[in-house]
């Protein structure tokens, strides 16, 4: 195998695999990375127990193929000297099979690699209904559900997000049982049914690989797995497997109060309120609403003291004595992925789930449990 | 105790003082913040056993002293707070002696302060002489030579910087007896003869706080203790107690050969040799001069990988076939305080000191130990 390749792009690719490299496998052969040169194209492809990730560089300026081959090198070692290489071009050869030539500038590495016939064979392949959907809508679906996720394997479905198509319409949840996150989106076509459950952390990861730019993604999701199309990208993750909660009727419809807020404020004065609270976990503070249809955000620690914070929501749908008490970091979780900057509060009782929706947030529906209070 | 104080005047000064505050003292009451308003001043200050800071706050427009008092507030939450405040002015009062009350626009605080009888008295006292430095001068004298102590307590003394001054010249000298960082300095008065141990610590905390503007710093130096005076804060801190060692006959002043290279380059040729060796912890490469003048810096690591880089010298004073090894992590600590964009390196034998120079950076000498290779 030889190959001449532009540095930045190969650093750029490696990057992007370089999220389904793990530290510690439970196969060291994992660690490496494997390089595939074939035809006009450079494969890289990483993987872990969870995903995989393969690129494709071809570029007939900025990589030019002169041996076919394949090795697999050692992901950590390769993406630092590719990190240090300071040249614009990187020469790369096998030499004697088993070790590799790296050549830039005055730079000469030689790398040991990996027994390629050790790599497990990996198919990214395509399912018979893939969705199409846009880059910038699948961020933001990402962004705005995975935090809600549980981090707990002890109910393992609850670290995934659950995806449900029916028709043209695709509802996305998270919770991990004190909170919940749910979007749901209308597709211009019908898609056959779909039930997934995709690991939070497999998303999170898509997202940080995924740019701002607009272009289309392909899903494909088969019975274990799902992969994304992405540019010059395949990413797919495996599936969680069992039975996701059934949430639709957690979502209250009826209110006894709504209270809309600019959403900055909120959050600075949650933020306040919270400073005592964090110290010890429970992070809980109440939130009553007066008389005068002033709002009264408080916490008190008896050890370090007590904040009080007042707010004047923008709009209150009725008046009457209310006071809750909740988790500030759910709530701030939630309100954090907000684009409206005016968010309303929909309360359905002192000791009933809330929700928090947006005006410009559509089809969004945040919602938490609040929590008992003496 | 009741004052007004403008948000972003109280928030610069408590980043200053919070260099002092350690989280976990020997004494609880040191985890807080003295507070004192008196006169047309607020004090503040922060204190851990190594060293004492006091900030002196007093802008008539900025800060309006109604009652005078002393309070001593947890440091941590109070900082926490006024970081959070938006608000441009905080109202700060005490209530029934021992609850301090933050107002800022619609946000109450209640903090409960210590008691304020059992922070200790800390003496800020100038020495007969004071030495009179310029901030810039005294950072670069920091800079240059800290990273050089050692961080091991077994030699205690070796954690310090050793200042000197003997008339008009200033020597500071710093080492963990496998490298050694020197700078000179000369003042145009001679000055009482001075020798003190500083906590290298101390030194990197009084840098952080001390901007790149062009004011002076007053240095006092008493038997037990150094007093920084900078602008409107005075730093103190312990010194070591102690006989720093004589450094002066190791450093060569007879070389077989000395090097010129481009920093930069010589920086990112040594960082890329010395990859695969930063995860056995040795850091050990080797450098050789080769007969066609040609500089080679090479590392081996039987289970990753070689590594061979080639530079081109500007200068070499004569030919000579040289090798020599040492830690590139040494190596890359001294050449990064360098400003000049050349280096000299001096060497003396392929097991003896050698020491590192540059045009700009008038009397510093880097020293570094090489080590055997076999």
């Amino acid at each position: 195998m030889k190959f001449l390749v532009n540095r930045d792009l190969l650093w750029l690719n490696l990057n992007n695999i370089s999220r389904a490299l793990s530290t510690k496998p439970p196969m060291p052969i994992l660690t490496g990375i494997k390089i595939e040169a074939r035809g006009n194209s450079l494969f890289l492809t990483a993987s872990n127990n969870e995903i995989s990730i393969q690129t494709e560089i071809r570029d007939k300026r900025r990589l030019q193929i002169e041996a076919e081959g394949v090795v697999v090198v050692p992901g950590k070692y390769f993406i630092e000297i590719v990190k240090k290489i300071e040249a614009k071009e990187i020469d790369i050869s096998t030499f004697e099979d088993n070790i590799i030539k790296i050549i830039a500038d005055r730079s000469l590495f030689s790398l040991n690699a990996f027994d390629k016939d050790n790599y497990p064979l990996i198919s990214f392949n395509d399912s018979d209904v893939a969705i199409t959907m846009d880059v910038l809508n699948l961020k933001q679906l990402i962004k705005k559900t995975t935090f809600a996720a549980s981090l707990s394997e002890s109910r393992v479905i609850l670290t995934g997000i659950s995806f449900t198509t029916e028709g043209r319409k695709m509802e996305v949840v998270a919770t991990d049982s004190y909170r919940l996150a749910k979007k749901f989106m209308v597709f211009e076509k019908e898609y056959p049914d779909i039930t997934a459950i995709i690991p939070s952390r497999s998303l999170d990861e898509l997202n940080r690989i995924m740019d701002e730019s607009e272009s289309d993604v392909e899903i494909h999701f088969s019975p274990l797995k799902v992969l994304f199309k992405y540019k010059n990208v395949w990413f797919q993750s495996r599936l969680i497997d069992g039975k996701y909660p059934n949430t639709t009727t957690l979502i209250p419809t009826d209110f006894l109060i709504s209270v809309k807020f600019n959403k900055n404020e909120m959050i600075s004065a949650i933020e306040r309120a919270s400073l005592f609270t964090s110290f010890d976990s429970s992070n809980i503070v109440k939130l009553k609403i007066n008389s005068d249809k002033t709002v009264e955000i408080s916490s008190t620690n008896n050890e370090i003291g007590a904040v009080k914070e007042e707010l004047i929501p923008l709009e209150c749908s009725n008046l009457i004595n209310f006071e809750i008490a909740f988790s500030s970091k759910y709530f701030l979780d939630a309100l954090r992925v907000f684009d409206s900057t005016e968010v309303t509060i929909h309360f359905t009782g002192e000791i009933k789930p809330f929700i928090i929706t947006g005006y410009y947030d559509v089809n969004l529906t945040q919602l938490i449990l609040p929590v008992r209070i003496s």
